[in-house]
Protein backbone atom coordinates (compact mmCIF):
# COMPACT_ATOMS: atom_id res chain seq x y z
CA UNK A 1 0.00 0.00 0.00
CA UNK A 2 2.63 2.78 -1.34
CA UNK A 3 1.90 6.22 -1.68
CA UNK A 4 1.65 9.59 -0.43
CA UNK A 5 -0.97 9.29 2.19
CA UNK A 6 0.28 5.66 3.56
CA UNK A 7 3.57 7.52 3.64
CA UNK A 8 2.37 10.34 5.79
CA UNK A 9 0.31 8.34 7.96
CA UNK A 10 3.02 5.86 9.09
CA UNK A 11 2.96 4.72 12.81
CA UNK A 12 6.63 2.78 14.18
CA UNK A 13 5.76 1.12 17.28
CA UNK A 14 8.87 1.69 20.24
CA UNK A 15 9.00 -2.31 19.92
CA UNK A 16 6.81 -5.13 20.48
CA UNK A 17 2.72 -4.44 20.15
CA UNK A 18 1.11 -5.51 23.92
CA UNK A 19 -2.45 -6.05 22.36
CA UNK A 20 -3.63 -5.68 26.20
CA UNK A 21 -1.80 -3.14 27.19
CA UNK A 22 -0.17 0.34 26.48
CA UNK A 23 1.87 0.93 23.56
CA UNK A 24 3.88 3.80 21.97
CA UNK A 25 4.14 4.79 18.32
CA UNK A 26 6.39 7.38 16.69
CA UNK A 27 4.97 9.28 13.87
CA UNK A 28 5.68 12.15 11.88
CA UNK A 29 2.77 14.85 10.98
CA UNK A 30 3.90 15.49 7.42
CA UNK A 31 4.44 18.69 5.31
CA UNK A 32 1.58 19.14 2.56
CA UNK A 33 -1.35 17.82 4.54
CA UNK A 34 -2.22 21.13 6.10
CA UNK A 35 -4.40 24.30 6.25
CA UNK A 36 -2.59 27.58 6.50
CA UNK A 37 0.13 25.71 8.42
CA UNK A 38 -2.39 22.93 11.00
CA UNK A 39 -2.68 19.97 9.77
CA UNK A 40 -6.08 18.69 9.10
CA UNK A 41 -8.00 17.16 11.63
CA UNK A 42 -8.99 13.71 9.24
CA UNK A 43 -5.31 13.69 8.40
CA UNK A 44 -4.74 13.47 12.02
CA UNK A 45 -7.09 11.13 12.70
CA UNK A 46 -5.89 8.65 10.30
CA UNK A 47 -2.84 8.67 11.62
CA UNK A 48 -3.90 7.79 15.34
CA UNK A 49 -6.66 5.50 13.97
CA UNK A 50 -3.71 3.64 12.57
CA UNK A 51 -2.02 3.13 15.17
CA UNK A 52 -4.80 1.99 17.14
CA UNK A 53 -5.64 -0.35 14.77
CA UNK A 54 -2.32 -1.63 14.43
CA UNK A 55 -2.26 -2.80 18.74
CA UNK A 56 -6.33 -4.17 18.32
CA UNK A 57 -5.15 -5.71 14.88
CA UNK A 58 -8.80 -4.65 13.46
CA UNK A 59 -10.11 -2.15 11.46
CA UNK A 60 -11.85 0.70 12.82
CA UNK A 61 -15.55 0.74 13.36
CA UNK A 62 -16.20 4.55 15.06
CA UNK A 63 -13.21 6.74 16.49
CA UNK A 64 -14.11 9.71 18.19
CA UNK A 65 -11.61 12.52 18.43
CA UNK A 66 -11.40 15.31 20.57
CA UNK A 67 -9.21 18.29 19.29
CA UNK A 68 -6.84 19.80 21.38
CA UNK A 69 -4.70 21.86 19.95
CA UNK A 70 -3.59 22.22 16.51
CA UNK A 71 -1.24 19.63 14.68
CA UNK A 72 2.27 21.02 13.69
CA UNK A 73 4.66 19.39 11.50
CA UNK A 74 7.08 17.36 12.69
CA UNK A 75 7.44 14.27 14.99
CA UNK A 76 4.73 13.10 17.47
CA UNK A 77 3.79 10.25 19.46
CA UNK A 78 1.08 8.30 19.82
CA UNK A 79 -0.28 6.04 22.89
CA UNK A 80 -2.68 3.88 22.30
CA UNK A 81 -4.24 1.89 25.62
CA UNK A 82 -6.36 -1.02 24.92
CA UNK A 83 -10.05 -0.83 27.09
CA UNK A 84 -11.64 -4.00 25.93
CA UNK A 85 -10.54 -6.88 23.83
CA UNK A 86 -14.49 -8.21 23.29
CA UNK A 87 -15.48 -10.96 20.33
CA UNK A 88 -17.36 -8.59 18.40
CA UNK A 89 -15.50 -5.44 19.50
CA UNK A 90 -11.91 -3.85 20.98
CA UNK A 91 -12.11 -0.92 22.36
CA UNK A 92 -8.71 1.31 22.90
CA UNK A 93 -8.31 5.31 23.84
CA UNK A 94 -5.20 6.98 22.33
CA UNK A 95 -3.69 10.57 23.00
CA UNK A 96 -1.69 12.06 20.15
CA UNK A 97 1.36 14.46 21.59
CA UNK A 98 3.60 16.93 19.64
CA UNK A 99 7.57 16.24 20.39
CA UNK A 100 8.21 19.84 19.90
CA UNK A 101 5.95 21.38 22.03
CA UNK A 102 4.63 19.05 24.59
CA UNK A 103 1.07 19.65 23.95
CA UNK A 104 -1.34 16.84 23.62
CA UNK A 105 -3.21 17.60 19.75
CA UNK A 106 -5.58 14.74 19.89
CA UNK A 107 -7.43 12.32 22.76
CA UNK A 108 -9.45 9.30 21.24
CA UNK A 109 -11.91 6.69 22.02
CA UNK A 110 -12.31 4.11 19.13
CA UNK A 111 -13.94 0.64 18.66
CA UNK A 112 -13.03 -1.57 16.29
CA UNK A 113 -14.33 -5.12 14.15
CA UNK A 114 -15.12 -6.26 11.65
CA UNK A 115 -18.90 -6.13 10.05
CA UNK A 116 -21.12 -9.42 9.13
CA UNK A 117 -21.97 -8.39 5.53
CA UNK A 118 -24.43 -11.60 5.52
CA UNK A 119 -26.48 -9.51 8.22
CA UNK A 120 -29.99 -8.11 6.72
CA UNK A 121 -29.79 -4.73 5.08
CA UNK A 122 -32.16 -1.65 5.28
CA UNK A 123 -31.03 1.44 3.64
CA UNK A 124 -33.29 4.32 3.45
CA UNK A 125 -31.09 6.77 1.79
CA UNK A 126 -28.94 7.40 -1.49
CA UNK A 127 -25.51 8.80 -2.70
CA UNK A 128 -25.68 12.68 -3.44
CA UNK A 129 -26.04 13.76 -6.93
CA UNK A 130 -23.39 14.65 -8.42
CA UNK A 131 -21.83 16.04 -11.68
CA UNK A 132 -19.83 13.22 -13.46
CA UNK A 133 -16.80 13.03 -11.50
CA UNK A 134 -14.79 14.72 -14.70
CA UNK A 135 -17.57 17.50 -14.87
CA UNK A 136 -16.66 18.71 -11.32
CA UNK A 137 -14.25 21.16 -10.03
CA UNK A 138 -10.29 20.50 -8.79
CA UNK A 139 -10.28 21.82 -5.97
CA UNK A 140 -6.49 23.47 -6.73
CA UNK A 141 -4.95 25.66 -5.38
CA UNK A 142 -4.42 28.56 -7.76
CA UNK A 143 -2.52 32.38 -7.51
CA UNK A 144 -5.91 33.85 -8.16
CA UNK A 145 -7.37 30.46 -5.49
CA UNK A 146 -5.38 30.24 -2.75
CA UNK A 147 -5.61 26.98 -1.15
CA UNK A 148 -4.73 25.01 1.66
CA UNK A 149 -1.95 22.51 0.74
CA UNK A 150 -3.62 19.58 1.24
CA UNK A 151 -5.62 19.73 -1.31
CA UNK A 152 -2.72 19.42 -3.75
CA UNK A 153 -2.49 15.92 -2.13
CA UNK A 154 -6.20 14.83 -2.93
CA UNK A 155 -8.24 15.05 -6.33
CA UNK A 156 -11.04 16.10 -4.70
CA UNK A 157 -13.74 17.60 -6.91
CA UNK A 158 -16.50 19.91 -5.81
CA UNK A 159 -19.81 19.64 -7.53
CA UNK A 160 -19.54 22.91 -9.71
CA UNK A 161 -22.85 24.37 -7.68
CA UNK A 162 -21.07 24.36 -4.58
CA UNK A 163 -18.23 26.20 -5.16
CA UNK A 164 -19.71 29.76 -5.74
CA UNK A 165 -18.53 30.96 -1.89
CA UNK A 166 -14.76 31.03 -3.44
CA UNK A 167 -16.16 33.81 -5.37
CA UNK A 168 -18.00 35.63 -2.48
CA UNK A 169 -21.15 33.83 -3.51
CA UNK A 170 -22.15 31.19 -1.14
CA UNK A 171 -25.70 29.07 -1.82
CA UNK A 172 -26.90 30.02 1.06
CA UNK A 173 -27.38 26.45 2.21
CA UNK A 174 -24.89 25.11 4.58
CA UNK A 175 -24.02 22.25 2.18
CA UNK A 176 -20.47 20.82 0.85
CA UNK A 177 -20.85 17.65 -2.41
CA UNK A 178 -18.26 16.57 -4.13
CA UNK A 179 -15.72 13.63 -5.37
CA UNK A 180 -12.76 12.50 -2.66
CA UNK A 181 -10.05 10.83 -4.20
CA UNK A 182 -5.97 10.93 -3.89
CA UNK A 183 -4.17 12.84 -6.31
CA UNK A 184 -1.44 10.12 -6.68
CA UNK A 185 -4.12 7.15 -7.14
CA UNK A 186 -3.43 6.01 -4.37
CA UNK A 187 -6.10 3.60 -3.03
CA UNK A 188 -9.14 4.36 -0.77
CA UNK A 189 -8.21 2.33 2.43
CA UNK A 190 -10.71 2.34 5.79
CA UNK A 191 -7.90 4.56 6.97
CA UNK A 192 -8.17 7.23 4.36
CA UNK A 193 -12.08 7.42 5.02
CA UNK A 194 -11.20 9.22 8.57
CA UNK A 195 -9.53 11.73 6.52
CA UNK A 196 -12.13 11.87 3.75
CA UNK A 197 -14.68 12.72 6.66
CA UNK A 198 -12.83 16.11 7.58
CA UNK A 199 -11.01 16.93 3.76
CA UNK A 200 -13.95 18.97 2.15
CA UNK A 201 -14.36 22.85 2.75
CA UNK A 202 -16.89 23.46 5.61
CA UNK A 203 -20.37 23.67 4.89
CA UNK A 204 -20.85 27.21 6.65
CA UNK A 205 -18.56 28.28 3.96
CA UNK A 206 -21.76 28.20 1.62
CA UNK A 207 -23.68 30.83 4.52
CA UNK A 208 -23.28 33.99 4.90
CA UNK A 209 -21.49 33.97 8.07
CA UNK A 210 -18.52 35.33 8.28
CA UNK A 211 -16.31 32.48 8.66
CA UNK A 212 -12.70 31.48 7.46
CA UNK A 213 -11.90 28.88 9.85
CA UNK A 214 -13.78 26.41 12.03
CA UNK A 215 -12.38 24.53 14.82
CA UNK A 216 -13.34 21.31 15.52
CA UNK A 217 -13.73 20.28 19.36
CA UNK A 218 -14.97 16.66 18.50
CA UNK A 219 -15.17 14.35 15.52
CA UNK A 220 -16.60 10.80 15.40
CA UNK A 221 -16.28 8.53 12.10
CA UNK A 222 -18.50 5.52 11.18
CA UNK A 223 -16.84 3.39 9.27
CA UNK A 224 -19.62 1.14 7.28
CA UNK A 225 -18.15 -0.62 4.93
CA UNK A 226 -14.78 -1.20 2.75
CA UNK A 227 -14.94 1.25 -0.26
CA UNK A 228 -14.59 -0.30 -3.85
CA UNK A 229 -12.39 1.29 -6.18
CA UNK A 230 -12.87 4.73 -7.22
CA UNK A 231 -13.34 8.22 -5.96
CA UNK A 232 -15.62 8.30 -3.12
CA UNK A 233 -18.76 10.93 -3.23
CA UNK A 234 -19.44 12.88 -0.29
CA UNK A 235 -22.01 15.71 1.06
CA UNK A 236 -21.59 16.86 4.37
CA UNK A 237 -24.09 19.23 5.66
CA UNK A 238 -24.66 21.64 9.07
CA UNK A 239 -27.84 22.05 9.89
CA UNK A 240 -28.03 24.27 13.23
CA UNK A 241 -26.17 26.96 13.68
CA UNK A 242 -26.29 28.71 16.96
CA UNK A 243 -24.69 29.57 20.02
CA UNK A 244 -21.91 29.90 18.53
CA UNK A 245 -21.74 26.01 17.69
CA UNK A 246 -22.43 24.04 14.84
CA UNK A 247 -22.65 20.14 13.73
CA UNK A 248 -21.28 18.99 10.50
CA UNK A 249 -22.66 15.90 9.27
CA UNK A 250 -20.81 14.16 6.45
CA UNK A 251 -22.01 11.08 4.21
CA UNK A 252 -19.21 8.61 2.69
CA UNK A 253 -20.51 6.44 -0.77
CA UNK A 254 -17.87 4.35 -2.72
CA UNK A 255 -18.32 3.95 -6.18
CA UNK A 256 -21.10 0.90 -6.32
CA UNK A 257 -23.78 3.29 -4.47
CA UNK A 258 -22.44 2.07 -0.88
CA UNK A 259 -22.47 4.22 2.12
CA UNK A 260 -19.05 3.23 4.17
CA UNK A 261 -19.22 6.18 6.27
CA UNK A 262 -20.48 8.84 8.22
CA UNK A 263 -19.34 11.56 10.65
CA UNK A 264 -20.68 14.20 13.02
CA UNK A 265 -18.54 16.72 14.06
CA UNK A 266 -19.39 19.48 16.71
CA UNK A 267 -17.25 22.61 15.56
CA UNK A 268 -17.06 26.23 16.85
CA UNK A 269 -17.73 29.98 15.19
CA UNK A 270 -14.90 32.24 15.86
CA UNK A 271 -15.89 34.58 18.97
CA UNK A 272 -17.18 37.91 17.96
CA UNK B 1 -33.33 19.80 42.34
CA UNK B 2 -34.89 17.33 44.21
CA UNK B 3 -36.71 14.48 42.17
CA UNK B 4 -35.89 10.51 40.72
CA UNK B 5 -34.03 11.53 38.06
CA UNK B 6 -31.50 13.74 40.17
CA UNK B 7 -31.78 11.07 43.21
CA UNK B 8 -30.75 8.04 40.74
CA UNK B 9 -27.67 9.97 39.10
CA UNK B 10 -26.53 11.55 42.23
CA UNK B 11 -22.62 11.39 42.50
CA UNK B 12 -20.22 11.80 45.73
CA UNK B 13 -16.85 12.71 45.39
CA UNK B 14 -14.12 10.88 47.24
CA UNK B 15 -12.73 13.94 48.87
CA UNK B 16 -11.98 17.85 47.33
CA UNK B 17 -12.56 17.61 43.70
CA UNK B 18 -9.25 18.57 42.05
CA UNK B 19 -9.62 20.13 38.66
CA UNK B 20 -6.91 19.01 37.16
CA UNK B 21 -6.16 15.82 37.93
CA UNK B 22 -7.72 12.27 38.62
CA UNK B 23 -11.20 12.57 40.73
CA UNK B 24 -13.23 9.71 41.61
CA UNK B 25 -16.50 9.66 42.49
CA UNK B 26 -19.25 7.11 44.25
CA UNK B 27 -22.43 6.42 42.40
CA UNK B 28 -25.33 4.19 42.69
CA UNK B 29 -27.20 2.43 39.47
CA UNK B 30 -30.28 2.69 41.21
CA UNK B 31 -33.44 0.09 40.88
CA UNK B 32 -36.26 1.15 37.92
CA UNK B 33 -33.69 2.55 35.29
CA UNK B 34 -33.57 -0.98 33.08
CA UNK B 35 -34.87 -2.87 30.44
CA UNK B 36 -34.86 -6.64 31.55
CA UNK B 37 -31.95 -6.31 34.29
CA UNK B 38 -29.22 -3.90 32.22
CA UNK B 39 -29.70 0.15 32.86
CA UNK B 40 -30.89 2.26 29.91
CA UNK B 41 -27.62 3.71 28.24
CA UNK B 42 -29.05 7.20 28.55
CA UNK B 43 -29.28 6.95 32.76
CA UNK B 44 -25.75 5.26 32.63
CA UNK B 45 -24.42 8.37 30.17
CA UNK B 46 -26.26 10.65 32.58
CA UNK B 47 -24.22 9.91 36.02
CA UNK B 48 -20.95 9.90 34.20
CA UNK B 49 -21.77 13.12 32.24
CA UNK B 50 -22.65 14.67 36.06
CA UNK B 51 -19.22 13.75 37.34
CA UNK B 52 -17.74 14.73 34.20
CA UNK B 53 -19.28 18.14 34.52
CA UNK B 54 -18.56 18.44 38.03
CA UNK B 55 -14.88 17.86 37.84
CA UNK B 56 -14.50 20.74 34.99
CA UNK B 57 -17.16 23.14 36.50
CA UNK B 58 -18.90 23.58 33.20
CA UNK B 59 -22.06 21.93 31.61
CA UNK B 60 -21.93 19.46 29.22
CA UNK B 61 -21.56 20.25 25.09
CA UNK B 62 -20.44 16.77 23.53
CA UNK B 63 -19.85 13.42 25.76
CA UNK B 64 -18.84 10.05 23.91
CA UNK B 65 -19.59 7.12 25.66
CA UNK B 66 -18.85 3.46 24.70
CA UNK B 67 -20.35 0.40 25.99
CA UNK B 68 -18.50 -1.89 27.73
CA UNK B 69 -20.19 -4.45 29.62
CA UNK B 70 -23.95 -4.42 31.43
CA UNK B 71 -25.06 -1.95 34.10
CA UNK B 72 -26.18 -3.68 37.20
CA UNK B 73 -28.20 -2.24 39.62
CA UNK B 74 -25.66 -1.92 42.64
CA UNK B 75 -22.31 0.77 43.59
CA UNK B 76 -20.22 2.13 41.22
CA UNK B 77 -17.11 3.61 40.45
CA UNK B 78 -16.61 6.85 38.28
CA UNK B 79 -12.77 8.14 37.63
CA UNK B 80 -12.78 11.47 35.90
CA UNK B 81 -9.46 12.41 34.07
CA UNK B 82 -9.05 16.36 32.89
CA UNK B 83 -7.29 16.45 29.67
CA UNK B 84 -7.81 19.90 29.13
CA UNK B 85 -8.91 23.47 30.90
CA UNK B 86 -9.16 25.43 27.53
CA UNK B 87 -10.37 28.70 28.03
CA UNK B 88 -14.05 27.66 25.89
CA UNK B 89 -13.57 24.32 26.44
CA UNK B 90 -12.63 21.86 28.83
CA UNK B 91 -12.14 18.00 28.00
CA UNK B 92 -12.25 15.51 30.43
CA UNK B 93 -12.14 11.26 30.35
CA UNK B 94 -14.05 8.84 32.73
CA UNK B 95 -14.51 4.97 33.71
CA UNK B 96 -17.33 3.24 35.07
CA UNK B 97 -16.74 0.50 36.99
CA UNK B 98 -18.93 -2.01 38.87
CA UNK B 99 -18.00 -2.39 42.31
CA UNK B 100 -19.66 -5.81 42.53
CA UNK B 101 -18.18 -7.32 39.06
CA UNK B 102 -15.24 -5.36 39.10
CA UNK B 103 -16.09 -4.64 35.35
CA UNK B 104 -15.92 -1.44 33.23
CA UNK B 105 -19.39 -0.67 32.41
CA UNK B 106 -18.20 2.87 30.27
CA UNK B 107 -15.56 4.48 29.17
CA UNK B 108 -16.24 8.50 28.07
CA UNK B 109 -14.84 11.00 26.58
CA UNK B 110 -16.05 14.99 26.44
CA UNK B 111 -16.42 18.24 26.12
CA UNK B 112 -17.96 21.03 28.51
CA UNK B 113 -18.53 24.66 28.31
CA UNK B 114 -20.97 27.52 27.61
CA UNK B 115 -22.00 28.52 24.60
CA UNK B 116 -22.84 31.97 23.24
CA UNK B 117 -26.11 32.88 22.69
CA UNK B 118 -25.50 36.11 21.13
CA UNK B 119 -23.73 34.47 18.24
CA UNK B 120 -25.84 34.44 14.88
CA UNK B 121 -28.61 31.29 14.30
CA UNK B 122 -29.04 29.50 10.78
CA UNK B 123 -31.37 26.67 11.68
CA UNK B 124 -32.31 24.42 9.05
CA UNK B 125 -34.46 21.87 10.76
CA UNK B 126 -37.99 21.56 12.54
CA UNK B 127 -39.48 19.71 15.67
CA UNK B 128 -40.75 16.33 14.47
CA UNK B 129 -44.43 16.96 13.87
CA UNK B 130 -46.43 15.04 16.19
CA UNK B 131 -49.74 15.00 17.81
CA UNK B 132 -50.75 17.02 21.46
CA UNK B 133 -48.80 15.33 24.41
CA UNK B 134 -52.35 15.03 25.68
CA UNK B 135 -52.80 12.24 22.23
CA UNK B 136 -49.95 10.57 22.24
CA UNK B 137 -49.91 6.98 24.10
CA UNK B 138 -48.61 6.54 27.49
CA UNK B 139 -45.51 4.31 27.36
CA UNK B 140 -46.41 2.68 30.41
CA UNK B 141 -45.56 -1.52 31.36
CA UNK B 142 -49.59 -2.98 31.58
CA UNK B 143 -50.52 -6.78 31.86
CA UNK B 144 -50.65 -7.28 28.00
CA UNK B 145 -47.13 -5.07 27.07
CA UNK B 146 -44.95 -5.98 29.43
CA UNK B 147 -42.18 -2.58 29.28
CA UNK B 148 -39.46 -1.77 30.63
CA UNK B 149 -39.36 -0.65 34.45
CA UNK B 150 -37.84 2.58 33.42
CA UNK B 151 -40.89 3.75 31.13
CA UNK B 152 -42.28 3.96 34.54
CA UNK B 153 -40.20 6.57 35.54
CA UNK B 154 -41.11 8.48 32.61
CA UNK B 155 -43.61 10.46 31.19
CA UNK B 156 -42.35 9.26 27.78
CA UNK B 157 -45.68 9.39 25.20
CA UNK B 158 -45.14 7.82 21.39
CA UNK B 159 -46.74 9.22 18.56
CA UNK B 160 -49.15 6.91 17.91
CA UNK B 161 -48.65 6.07 14.36
CA UNK B 162 -45.22 4.72 15.78
CA UNK B 163 -46.68 1.90 17.91
CA UNK B 164 -48.00 -0.84 15.66
CA UNK B 165 -44.56 -2.42 16.07
CA UNK B 166 -46.31 -2.83 20.00
CA UNK B 167 -48.82 -5.29 18.20
CA UNK B 168 -46.65 -7.03 15.52
CA UNK B 169 -47.46 -3.90 12.95
CA UNK B 170 -44.53 -2.06 12.29
CA UNK B 171 -44.45 1.10 10.38
CA UNK B 172 -42.20 -0.17 7.68
CA UNK B 173 -39.59 3.38 8.63
CA UNK B 174 -37.21 2.75 11.12
CA UNK B 175 -38.50 6.38 12.86
CA UNK B 176 -39.50 6.70 16.41
CA UNK B 177 -41.28 9.83 17.79
CA UNK B 178 -42.57 11.19 20.82
CA UNK B 179 -42.95 13.13 24.17
CA UNK B 180 -40.25 12.93 26.58
CA UNK B 181 -40.76 14.49 30.47
CA UNK B 182 -40.70 12.20 33.98
CA UNK B 183 -43.28 11.25 35.35
CA UNK B 184 -42.87 13.06 38.82
CA UNK B 185 -42.82 15.95 36.94
CA UNK B 186 -38.86 16.71 37.59
CA UNK B 187 -37.82 19.78 35.50
CA UNK B 188 -35.74 18.57 32.56
CA UNK B 189 -31.76 19.64 32.89
CA UNK B 190 -28.87 19.12 31.04
CA UNK B 191 -28.43 15.68 32.37
CA UNK B 192 -31.62 14.76 31.46
CA UNK B 193 -31.13 15.65 28.14
CA UNK B 194 -28.17 12.88 28.01
CA UNK B 195 -30.94 10.31 29.14
CA UNK B 196 -33.58 11.45 26.65
CA UNK B 197 -31.13 10.92 23.35
CA UNK B 198 -31.67 7.02 24.51
CA UNK B 199 -34.48 6.42 26.22
CA UNK B 200 -37.24 5.85 23.35
CA UNK B 201 -37.76 2.57 21.71
CA UNK B 202 -34.93 2.29 19.01
CA UNK B 203 -36.62 3.16 15.56
CA UNK B 204 -35.30 -0.69 14.45
CA UNK B 205 -38.59 -2.13 16.48
CA UNK B 206 -40.78 -0.28 12.92
CA UNK B 207 -38.25 -2.52 10.49
CA UNK B 208 -39.19 -6.43 10.08
CA UNK B 209 -36.28 -7.14 11.24
CA UNK B 210 -36.65 -9.50 13.88
CA UNK B 211 -34.71 -7.45 17.26
CA UNK B 212 -35.60 -7.06 20.90
CA UNK B 213 -32.27 -5.74 21.98
CA UNK B 214 -29.90 -3.40 20.26
CA UNK B 215 -26.73 -3.21 22.30
CA UNK B 216 -25.08 0.14 21.34
CA UNK B 217 -21.24 0.38 20.77
CA UNK B 218 -20.95 4.25 20.80
CA UNK B 219 -23.03 6.45 21.62
CA UNK B 220 -22.22 10.76 21.12
CA UNK B 221 -24.53 13.42 22.54
CA UNK B 222 -24.50 17.23 21.55
CA UNK B 223 -26.09 19.21 23.83
CA UNK B 224 -26.96 22.24 21.89
CA UNK B 225 -29.00 24.26 24.57
CA UNK B 226 -30.51 24.54 27.79
CA UNK B 227 -33.90 22.93 27.54
CA UNK B 228 -36.89 25.73 28.72
CA UNK B 229 -39.68 24.01 30.70
CA UNK B 230 -42.09 21.31 29.28
CA UNK B 231 -42.16 18.53 27.61
CA UNK B 232 -39.54 17.32 25.24
CA UNK B 233 -40.29 16.42 21.16
CA UNK B 234 -38.15 13.93 20.00
CA UNK B 235 -37.06 11.99 16.79
CA UNK B 236 -35.19 8.61 16.22
CA UNK B 237 -33.82 7.20 12.68
CA UNK B 238 -31.83 4.31 11.49
CA UNK B 239 -31.11 5.27 8.10
CA UNK B 240 -27.88 2.84 7.33
CA UNK B 241 -28.65 -1.00 8.70
CA UNK B 242 -26.35 -3.09 7.22
CA UNK B 243 -23.32 -5.36 7.88
CA UNK B 244 -24.64 -6.25 11.88
CA UNK B 245 -24.71 -2.30 12.70
CA UNK B 246 -26.78 0.77 12.43
CA UNK B 247 -26.54 4.60 13.15
CA UNK B 248 -29.36 5.55 15.32
CA UNK B 249 -29.91 9.51 14.73
CA UNK B 250 -31.74 11.49 17.50
CA UNK B 251 -32.91 15.00 17.70
CA UNK B 252 -34.34 16.84 20.71
CA UNK B 253 -36.62 19.71 20.73
CA UNK B 254 -37.75 21.71 23.65
CA UNK B 255 -41.00 23.45 24.13
CA UNK B 256 -40.23 26.44 22.27
CA UNK B 257 -39.47 24.80 19.45
CA UNK B 258 -35.56 24.73 20.07
CA UNK B 259 -32.70 21.91 19.28
CA UNK B 260 -31.55 21.08 22.71
CA UNK B 261 -29.58 17.89 21.71
CA UNK B 262 -28.27 16.22 18.78
CA UNK B 263 -27.35 12.24 19.04
CA UNK B 264 -26.16 9.53 17.32
CA UNK B 265 -25.03 5.93 18.38
CA UNK B 266 -24.18 2.87 16.50
CA UNK B 267 -25.65 -0.26 17.35
CA UNK B 268 -25.40 -3.97 16.77
CA UNK B 269 -28.16 -6.35 15.43
CA UNK B 270 -27.60 -9.43 17.26
CA UNK B 271 -25.58 -12.50 15.31
CA UNK B 272 -27.47 -14.59 13.35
Amino acid sequence: MPGEFADATAVTPRGEIDPSGVNVFDCEVAVGWDIAGNANGGYLLAIAGRAMAEVVGRPPLTVTAHYLSPGLVGPHTITVEVVKIGRRIASATASMVSESTGREVLRLLGAFGQGDPSAPSIISGRPPELPEFESCVVDRAAPEHPMPEIFNRLAMRLDPACTGFREGRPTGTAEMRGWFAFADGSEIDVFALLLAVDAFPPPVFNTDLPVLWVPTVELTAHIRGIPAPGPLACVYRSRFISDGMFEEDGEVWDSTGRLVAQSRQLALTPLG
